[in-house]
């Protein structure tokens, strides 16, 4: 008899993501099995490949299945650049933004760490350890724009960032309550409130708002420009960064750069609610160049995995992976192991 | 009798502004006089001070006499952070942004270079020298957008990015002839089009368009957050960047990160029809924290001058000016001189 179960959703994807994948489901399944929990895998064959073969992104039977798991583990979305039978963008807007706004995955979680052992680009990068909490269901990044006299000289193109109280509020109250938790209780606000003033007001009024509720919390501002200067001069000042979706998307691949590159970074598309399934991604792409190789680093999907175990409520097994990660990235030598030796090394470690 | 003249606009503004724009125009005077040509300067008095005297930001008259100048050399604006007193980005809107729209700026030019003797925050950052040339009239900073229910849990705020064919055609082109003028001849087109669908798709055509125009430059794509990475990993790919007015704002002051600081980033507000003066100014603001303190590096705002110079036909001075501050900022050493002081020396140098 177990003591639990969780119900996985499996999405390796495209190039690169089958690999990782089968390495953060190994972790998985040995951190599991050593909490005495059952592990229940469904694999979804969605992304590029699957649009190419079928024609579909994400219908709405899929999405009705995948509703019913208690978590998603995402590979990696996208064609080869050069693939031009594939509409540009159809798969990261139809399928992977189509799960995070159908799921209501308001919580885009992005922890940036410069592990020991990890080189960082920064000649002096101190001791990096923030987390991003980025706003995963609003913004520029709601579709809603337009094209008028498309491809004449005449033509207008608009894009339309949408931004609710809701939204904002939901999203700022989980950075806040992060940031509580963590030793420094420090949180930032990244927005552009001097220029864009309607959707950078309501950020900065609900900061202020939500504040009240954490008075253990210190808060303060920057302006996305200004926060670029800081990650890459002091990213140690850092310890939680909420922010729009837009921002989050280019603060975080910032981070990870500067924590050591995109091979570690991992993600959760959280909804707090649980009204719906949490997907747990690494941050990286499809990496079709490299695909099928073995050279993939699985790291960033496994600690993806880690999150998922938290996020179901295993977080002595999250914890675990998180070390296991720790101890092997900090004993990572000059020589380069196979994408399926790294995630051996981690499952022995967590089993 | 002087072979030419030009009339400039000194718009000093707050902070440590007038401290640098003394020095910028301290070398302005000094490498005017070396070409015999006239400088004829006026000082306009405007920013945060201005308005808490006066409550005006840019009156239309102030901006009819601006029109009249050739030029203009721009300082910083923007009050103390925690002066209240200032509704928040009202300088920044209501007269920097509305200078660069109501003059049609739509080339905001920055150059990104790494001077020898000049310490990046990369371990490693090898030869950066590249341009980034930012769309200036349209994208998110039109100003489009709105609030409805404000301040009530129903609130929703909107940010429209306009962009038209007219506007990105012109940058672009601009874009492409200073790539065909510089050796590598590279143009690396940055925007987000497999999110933002319509903006996205409007650049990334028109640049496909306007490259047939220049056979000998070679072009790519990034999305905004992949530049992230290579800024922070590998400048050097760099040669010019086209992009968007908030890409171009978030990408410069990472640029100006990895180069050393804001203490050397130059930028132009560049009318090339010439139906209105161009502006010139360093990317850094007011920094009110250092102001009359005489601790500001005044180089941004000195290159800025020599971008001005360059505009206005004055390319030996330009170059003069650059040179002058490779060989100052090559000399430096640990020990702090004044604002003047760098001032000073630069001036002399060029005179
Ligand atoms: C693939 C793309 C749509 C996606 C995003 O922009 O959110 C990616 O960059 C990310 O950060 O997860
Ligand atoms: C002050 C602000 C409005 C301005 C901008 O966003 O363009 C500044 O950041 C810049 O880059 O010149």
């Amino acid at each position: 008899m177990t003591s639990s179960s969780i119900n996985v959703a499996v999405i390796p994807g495209d190039g690169i993501g089958p690999e990782v994948i089968a390495e953060a489901v190994k972790v998985l399944r040995s951190a599991t099995a050593s909490a005495d929990a059952e592990l229940d895998l469904t694999e979804y064959k969605l992304g590029a490949e699957h649009w190419l073969a079928t024609g579909e992104t994400l219908t709405a039977q899929t999405l009705e299945k995948l509703r019913a798991h208690d978590a998603i583990l995402f590979g990696a979305v996208g064609a080869a650049p050069g693939d031009t039978r594939i509409p540009s963008g159809l798969i990261e807007r139809e399928m992977l933004l189509k799960l995070r706004f159908s799921l209501d995955h308001y919580v885009n979680l992005r922890p940036s760490r410069l592990y020991q052992g990890v080189a960082s680009p920064l000649g002096n990068p101190g001791e990096i350890d923030f987390i991003v909490v980025r706003e995963g269901t609003e913004g520029p990044y709601v579709g809603n724009g337009g094209s008028l006299r498309t491809g004449t000289p005449h033509e207008i193109a608009t894009e339309v960032s949408i931004n609710t109280a809701h939204g904002v509020e939901r999203v700022v109250r989980d950075a806040f309550r992060r940031a509580s938790e963590r030793p420094r209780k420090k949180l930032t606000l990244v927005h552009k409130h001097n220029v864009l003033v309607y959707a950078g007001h309501l950020w900065k009024r609900t900061v202020e708002a939500v504040a009240a509720e954490f008075p253990e919390v210190t808060h303060d501002y920057l302006h996305v420009d200004a926060a670029m200067i800081f990650l890459a001069t002091d990213p140690a000042r850092f310890d939680v960064i909420v922010t729009d979706n837009l921002f989050g998307d280019i603060i975080t691949d910032l981070a990870a750069a500067v924590t050591g590159g995109i091979g570690l970074a991992a993600s959760g598309n959280i909804n707090m609610d649980r009204t719906a399934p949490s997907m747990f991604e690494p941050v990286h792409g499809s990496a079709p160049d490299i695909a099928g190789q073995q050279k993939a680093d699985p790291t960033a999907a496994i600690l993806s995995a880690a999150l998922l175990l938290h996020h179901m409520g295993f977080a002595e097994q999250a914890a675990k992976i998180e070390q296991a990660v720790e101890n092997d990235v900090a004993a990572r030598s000059a020589t380069p192991r196979t994408t399926a030796e790294i995630g051996d090394a981690i499952a022995a470690a967590v089993s």
